[in-house]
């Protein structure tokens, strides 16, 4: 049976959208404060940009995907308006009239991409006119933090199509040594959050090196280049015998969906196959693995070979040792862009989950060098390197492990008793403001309904420490009455006498010394 | 002649977007830090919600516009889901079978549709259980602030399609005294901010009394009303003939434009003249305008009268003056959601256009009472009272009339001559750090291309106070020379000598004090 019902709003955000609470706001602001400290105290400097960017600004380097379309948030720009020809010219048709279009536009993905804008777009003029010259592009050192966006059609648990990036990035610089660093920058920013040294490790690798490795089993074109690390860089999901399946014929997943193979040459399966099985066991130190990699004769690998190295010899000096910082020759990192040393931050950390199964959270910090990024943009190669904090993974992370911060107070509550009163109220807010004491006056009072309980529920759930409680009995006796709520809560365990526990947490107080007090009340808390 | 041509990238942001330069983001950090101070001193808490929501659930309450495609950055869900009916229920077809659609999802266009989401969907389920009542549902006191975007087709200078707004609600209260209070916090944050309390003012008006005044004209359908309400909201940039022929006939405007108007009735159009005519020449105090709008006769308008002397009588006892908050009967306010007190802040401050002439920046926050807006999402009434701080307009505001800090010091500045010594000044910086040191070595070195000249305009640029010097003698010596910037800069004002102004800003340091004497130089101005 049909009842025909009628199309209504429901109240609701879109899937992998969420609200940040207060709590959940202070974890969030209190990570960025830090690493951003962190970051400054390394030369970058804030900057931000838009959230909407041109779609073919962005480009098209998202993990697993090579389409504009997929994964990305992309439409149609309401505004028409010219197309334009590789020279910034507009480009016109045979009646030499513009050619004009309404352009994609895409909410951005990360933070990489529209830096590389940034940088394209403010050197583009001097570009243009042959003012910058290859291997001269100027130095530019940024951070920046905010809301990144992905569409992902399978939602795994804790994951978000709106989380929040907080990178560094150094574009017009091939030196290596600033590749250390910013694997250096993310562990020094991760302990200013507050996470020991010894919980978290850096994992490095290098693509030159992986792109090398592939060129000596004879596989030299980008394309298949992609479609194999795409699959490798699934390592930690599916193990190594899934990789070799997905480079071969393919596999059946444990929904049962298929999973279509690459099909490669068995020959090749084994190369990849026996290179990755090297590593799989771990436990090689940086320098094991140096040598290990030194047996493929290849330029290119080597010279990410000669990378590594030098990474290392920075890591020695300022002792990062082993249990810091690892050489991981299977990691591949997911965006197309990258093009020399990689990195990826991992906590060891453990957690217990609903079912009680011990868990970890992974990967909570990633980056590496993009020597190509800013050349689509631009026509110029300006070499860059960076990496980002995925602040919302961090935040989940710290909740998981119990190393959040205590939730602040609330502010002073003026209880709400009569509408006459509300001048009086108003007056001893604003008096304690002054003394740079925070006061809310309770507003939720609708008529005939000002219930005492109601209203301390509602100042116990915002962490009030103190209530002013001010009827016109006071009023006439110009008193109020001040129940220091912490104390209370602290003595509602030992004390059940209600008088008793009333007498020692709440007292009358001239309305002239009011201020006075509450401040000292404060104090002790605030001190 | 036509040159074929390809079409290319141009690295570019959308029109009405912009990138927020170090500068800048320390101007609107301090807005946002301040503001956000003494919202939480009145109680608000910090929450955050998606850039991104449901175009239904945001509403069309857009200034000037009554649809959801015109004026918002709207598009299709890439995601299929159930359309839902009025009792959250999918909605079925004949077959039985879900009705699915890719609905439409919008960048939201202000901070306060989106609270009136966030409200309606956490009581929703209660409501739907019939466990909340009219008059009691929970007070909700939030501050939120990031950006928000219009698509407005003509972008007058200083306009932008993704601004920032710093917003404070709050949702389950009927008191007129939380409107009142609104009002003084934005003076108290527009204070917090640095602007002195002489140069701006605050204007009120109450939605409640336009409507009555209307009704007492015989205008009582809601579409009719905010017809008419639309075109006085141009008063400020019209004047009053403006409206009066957007009432009637309409007008042409300076571009030579045709603007349509509503052709209302003569009486009608003279009724609405000779009402604002009494209120153009201004000066007129808070109990003289009460006065004058005491002559109405109707119900609705005399209400609205009523809470405008209730804020008077506040602003009274809490020493805002007339100087401070003026009543102004020609105030509209843009957003069709406002129910009734309604209240803008104009900066009274003027500053030199390009030209020479004298501006001002007008308003600068503004906010109001919108009782209606969470009936539209929960389905019961919930008042609400809230107001917003324009972030860029401040920014702006305070750059034009020079308010704003000096810009921070830099980090101190390693310069790079020697790739061989790398290791050196990493292990330097890295020791300055822990001192607590902001430092940043020079990575701009590409081949055969290290001038100390082009490393001091980096450093120089980014305000660096002080520059380390090392190269392969002062490494075998044992030393490093520093050099003092910041002091340079000041000498070079009167020392033209440049032995002797090296002489005084230079210094040769032994390598294992250099941490401590530039802690020291740094410590100076520091303090």
């Amino acid at each position: 049976m049909i009842v025909s019902k009628q199309r209504g709003i429901v109240p609701r955000k879109i899937k992998g959208f969420r609200d940040i609470d207060v709590s959940l706001n202070q974890l969030k602001l209190q990570i960025i404060e830090r690493a951003s400290a962190v970051y400054k105290s390394y030369g970058f400097e804030h900057w931000d940009t838009p959230i909407l960017e041109y779609a073919d600004c962005l480009g098209k380097y998202m993990p697993d995907d090579d389409t504009v379309d997929k994964g990305v948030y992309a439409f149609s720009n309401p505004e028409i308006e010219p197309v334009y020809a590789t020279d910034g010219e507009p480009l016109r048709d045979e009646s030499n009239d513009v050619i004009m279009e309404n352009a994609f536009v895409a909410l951005r993905y990360d933070l990489t991409a529209p830096l590389a804008r940034v940088y394209a777009e403010r050197l583009w003029m001097d570009y243009l006119r042959g003012q910058v010259k290859v291997g001269k592009a100027p130095l530019f050192r940024r951070f920046q933090y905010g809301p990144v966006y992905r569409y992902e059609i399978k939602l795994a648990p804790g994951r978000f199509r709106e989380f929040w990036q907080l990178d560094f990035d150094s574009v017009g610089t091939s030196a290596i040594s600033s590749d250390a660093e910013a694997c250096m920058i993310l562990s020094d920013a991760l302990e200013a959050i507050g996470l020991k040294k010894d919980t978290f490790r850096i994992k490095v690798n290098n693509r030159k090196y992986l792109k090398g490795f592939l060129a000596s089993l004879g596989i030299d074109k980008t394309e298949a280049e992609q479609d194999i690390l795409r699959i490798v860089d699934k390592y930690d999901k599916i193990g190594l015998e899934g990789v070799k399946a997905e480079l071969g014929a393919g596999r059946t997943d444990k929904s049962g969906a298929k999973i279509v193979g690459l099909n490669l040459d068995k020959t090749l399966v084994t190369g990849i196959y026996d290179f990755l099985n090297q590593f799989t066991e771990g436990g090689q130190s940086r320098k094991e693995i140096i040598s290990r990699l030194s047996k493929i004769d290849n330029a290119i690998a080597q010279e990410g070979l000669a990378e590594l190295q030098q990474m290392d010899e920075i890591f020695d000096k300022l002792n990062f040792g082993e249990e810091n910082v690892i050489f991981e020759p299977t990691l591949v990192r997911g965006m197309a862009y990258y093009t020399g040393p990689i990195f990826e931050v991992e906590s060891l950390q453990t957690y217990r989950n609903k079912r009680g199964q011990k868990k970890q959270i992974g990967s909570i910090c990633g980056g590496g060098r993009y020597d190509g990024l800013v050349q689509q943009l631009l026509g110029m190669s300006v070499p860059a390197v960076g990496a980002s904090i995925g602040v919302d993974r961090l935040a989940e992370l710290l909740i998981l492990t119990k190393q959040v911060p205590e939730k602040a107070d609330g502010p002073v509550f003026i209880a709400n008793f009569d509408d006459n009163l509300m001048l009086d109220y108003q007056n001893i807010a604003r008096k304690l403001r002054e003394k740079g004491v925070d006061v809310e006056i309770y507003y939720g009072c609708h008529k005939g309904f000002r219930g005492l309980k109601k209203q301390l529920s509602y100042a116990d759930r915002k962490n009030c420490p103190v209530a002013i409680l001010i009827g016109g009995d006071e009023v006439e006796k110009g008193i109020a009455t001040v129940r220091n709520l912490k104390l209370g809560k602290e003595l509602s365990a030992t004390i059940t006498d209600k008088r008793e526990w009333r007498a020692r947490v709440q007292k009358e107080i001239p309305l002239d010394s009011l201020s006075k007090y509450v401040a000292g009340l404060l104090g002790v808390y605030l001190v």
